[in-house]
């Protein structure tokens, strides 16, 4: 088994490290692309219109490639798969991602985009993001829980090869963790805010901010959220598909009929 | 009725005047709110961690407010939302942008996520896009084809005031349009290719282009498909929800049962 390995928090991160471990502890050979520097928020954004540096960095933990890309996690999924692997990969692990991507948040999540964006091209993907924001994560024995958590995936879905998982952990240690709860995605997540300062020449600025008066104004809770399942202590596992047409849309047909252009 | 106007090509592209002049046309006042500079392919990217500068920029065609974020396409819809206006805007457009946004690409389009940000705060909103890649578009006379378009939709969705689409408009003069097709997003659009080259020191980079022989390989084609519409000279009107949990995943639960994450 073949594992490509990516991350939006920088291929120096502690988080990519646990899950080369991970992918090891399954007898698995890893290859790691990921980007130079720090992507987080940076969704499913590709560079265009300009070239990108690629380097083969020295191997540190086993693995059998180590490539820097100087763009987006999208950029090392796509450019790994289509120019730089010559193999298609068994599996595309992205993360672990220092923060959770939970609800509506999972858009702006470079991790969670990266695993999409492999499962476009055919490789079963999971994300897996640690749901702490605070610094000063204990990354201790988490290689082990993602290790058990995909080899479970793996015998479950060995007849069905293409899927795609968002997988967030909750802020404990192993042996505190509930279970796995299966998840969909929350809708409402919304506490987003802006401070607005003055620079000293009197323009206005604003630094993005969490605000947890409107977090609570904006909250649905449902026992079947991703948000919920952290919440409770378990690892929300959210089966995911790209597609995002809406079918049901009546009455939308008819009013198009005999459109005039001009 | 009060627009509130964004696109990813900045503030100062053809194509956002066109969406401001079909929303004067439809009576209603116009808020811009758009990147200072070029954002394509930024997808639903956010600034975290250092601030952004707003600037009022001079009124330039009836606009009520216009408005320059020094950020992308997202953080001009959430900074405008959740910050900048005094009232929730009956209608967000995006665009118009140059260059289709279909099938897998509406996921790096920064114009399809802002609207889709927009909807994510309950406002209806409206992506709009002219399938045309190379320079030179003739814009005269597509805000009287986006005008009648958004009239249509807005007489249809009259009771449900919740709804994104995504549109692309063909590359042709209005009176050569063949009508709208309501379409689902082609799910394999997939011509991505790099070009690999040395920098005189002999590092390897690459350059992302558009490869017409993967692209014709990877082809797939239905009736429905927006990538069909565009092709035959039609108007693609995708309805779409930002909701990506799969729910069809048998067998996944059971396998999770007794789960020990140590």
């Amino acid at each position: 088994m073949r594992i490509l390995v990516t991350n939006d928090d920088g291929i120096n991160a502690p988080g990519i490290v646990m899950l080369e471990r991970a992918a090891q502890r399954l007898g698995a050979e890893v290859v790691v692309v990921a980007p130079e520097q720090q992507h987080s928020a940076q969704s499913h954004a590709i560079t265009i219109g300009k070239p990108m540096f690629a380097r083969e960095l020295p191997l540190t933990h086993g693995e059998s490639r180590r490539i820097a890309i100087e763009g987006t996690p999208c950029d090392c999924v796509r450019l790994a798969l289509i120019k730089l692997l010559d193999f298609k990969p068994d599996l595309c692990l992205s993360g672990i991602n220092h923060g959770g991507n939970l609800g509506w948040n999972i858009f702006f999540s470079g991790t969670v985009s990266a695993a999409a964006e492999a499962h476009s091209f055919g490789v079963p993907s999971i994300a897996f993001s640690l749901a702490r924001w605070s610094p000063g994560i204990q990354w201790e024995g988490i290689d082990v829980v993602a290790a058990n958590l995909i080899r479970r995936l793996l015998a479950a879905k060995h007849s069905r090869p293409d899927w795609l998982y968002n997988v967030n952990l909750p802020d404990l240690a192993p042996d505190k963790i509930q279970g796995v709860r299966l998840t969909r995605q929350n809708p409402v997540v919304k506490g987003d805010n802006f401070e607005e300062r003055r620079s000293p020449d009197g323009r206005r600025y604003f630094w993005p901010v969490w605000d947890e008066v409107t977090a609570a104004r904006h909250r649905k809770d449902q026992a079947d959220f991703d948000t919920t399942a952290i919440e409770e202590g378990f690892i929300s596992l959210t089966p995911m598909r790209y597609e995002v047409t809406h079918t049901d849309e009546p009455g939308v047909l008819s009013a198009m009929e005999g459109f005039h252009a001009t």
